[in-house]
């Protein structure tokens, strides 16, 4: 009953270009880290929270972890408990995927000490419950890549689905975070409700199925093309000081594409190469400081193929 | 300077499914017939039309084909000009893209005979000027798989891009053309200054993408489900006298997926055989005609992946 397992699980930019809410990545790094164990007492106890910061709830039910791992409990129709230690490794409300990933981790860390009763599919389910605790609303396009690695499609919600998307061999990504918050819940709040005439919506209609075709032909320049958001971007753009020229000093280093990470305020870019991508995001970091006094980080790598794992 | 060709253009199903003005196929049959020769005389001369029951205008500013025909030679610099018959061969405003099959005829037809100056994307532009005569807006997913043949993306109208996607081996199709009308401007003033709230826009997002990552894993389930539209097809059903008994009579006889084709009436399925294309043409005839008193025309087939061309 005491084997105590540690999971990773990595970072996510959802939203990714016009895919909103249904279109994510997992990065390499960074990510969220998690121990667990099984527990002789029912239900979730949150043993301790690091790295927060002293943000984070250590109640189960304010807590992404509790929520995901009790959702894995009740799926599973577990006799047991867990006991959880989250370490924060990444930035929160940073639009890297935080909660997500944190609830990615312990949705995977529970089925894996049950004996993965669960499918990967019902794994993502639960790590949306943790999402729903977050955001109010339960979206899946950064759980389910950092459950599951590489760029992942939500095809449907209802009936859920998801759709492991071909990772391009050459893809890089630089994805900058700069140190100013926008909440996810407050993002949401600026394009909640909002309508939509068919003249943003058929663009991103072209570019959405654009950039899968460009995942599958591993052309670069075309996924480039196809990081273009005509329904959110321009909305959620106001959120983060500098970002029409944090985009253009991307673009002008040579970026494929370059776009808002999940609800903000960091922004990522694609590149060709690793060379490319660490000038990309030099240039962008700059820009962010030039143009709106703002530190940052910088994090550049690929894909991570591998979603949540013990480690 | 006298020698006459003939170029026929296959009909086209557009707004395919998630779509809407960026997704197009074409079809083996119907489709339209040209014959076209260069004249001494500047501009377009219409010298007959046959198959239209009089409803075209030989007045070559009126007829998409005198549009489109201009418009090549106008691109190319053209000395000439050029004579035209056109016989129709498909329903006028049956959803199929009768005026985009006689624009691809026309523009394919003046660049062949001008010995080819233009680029094939530049004839699909040409084609779309006929377009924009026949329905007010420049809408491209008509003569781009009438000209280029095969499953048409149009990534971008600004700039231009189209995007030839793969066509499944086995996917075939059946496409019922009741007896009623559906005129392009009148379906598209329905849609005209709608505005989408996310809730609709979020699934297109996800079924358009599915239906492209289907299209290149030529797997015939998931482009079925793919084909799920919630922007466009519940306004437009309303046209279409029978059209949810027709839908779920192809669905029960085994379709992959069913909606409108282009602007209606007409509505295409998508099957694995032949066979059952068949059989699921039958029974969304049979359901037009319990359904509303329609009767129909049937037409099934694979995609064409030849264009219009010289026959």
């Amino acid at each position: 009953m005491n084997r105590r397992i540690r999971v990773f699980a990595p970072a996510t930019v959802a939203n990714l270009g016009p895919g909103f809410d249904v279109l994510g990545l997992a990065l390499s790094r960074p990510g969220d880290e998690l121990e667990a164990e099984l527990s002789d007492q029912p239900g979730v106890e949150i043993v301790e929270v690091t790295g927060d910061g002293g943000a984070l709830s250590r109640d189960p039910q304010k807590n992404v972890v509790g929520r995901a791992a009790a959702d894995v409990l009740q799926r599973a129709h577990a006799s047991h408990g867990v006991r959880l230690w989250l370490h924060k490794q990444m930035p929160l409300a940073s639009g890297l995927g935080s909660s997500g990933a944190s609830s990615a981790a312990a949705a995977v860390a529970v089925n894996e000490l049950l004996g993965q009763p669960l499918s990967q599919a019902e794994v993502v389910l639960s790590a949306m419950e943790g999402e729903r605790a977050a955001s109010g609303t339960p979206h899946a396009d950064n759980v389910a890549p950092s459950v599951m690695g590489g760029i992942v499609l939500v095809r449907s919600y209802d009936p859920f689905e998801t759709i492991a998307l071909p990772v391009p061999e050459n893809l890089h990504i630089a994805v900058v975070h700069p140190h100013c918050k926008v909440s996810t819940a407050e993002a949401r709040r600026l394009v909640k409700g909002r309508n939509y005439g068919l003249d943003a919506i058929v663009p991103n209609l072209g570019s959405i199925a654009a950039l899968v075709a460009a995942l599958y032909r591993s052309d670069l320049p075309l996924l480039g093309r196809s990081i273009d958001d005509r329904l959110i971007e321009p909305l959620r753009a106001t959120l983060i000081p500098g970002f029409g020229k944090v985009k253009t000093a991307a673009l002008d280093a040579g970026a494929l594409g370059c776009s808002i990470a999940g609800s903000g305020p960091s922004v990522f870019a694609f590149a060709a190469d690793d060379g490319g991508a660490q000038r990309i995001g030099a240039a962008m970091q700059r820009a962010f400081k030039d143009a709106a006094h703002l530190d940052s980080d910088l994090f550049t790598g690929k894909v991570s193929t591998e979603g949540a794992r013990v480690v």
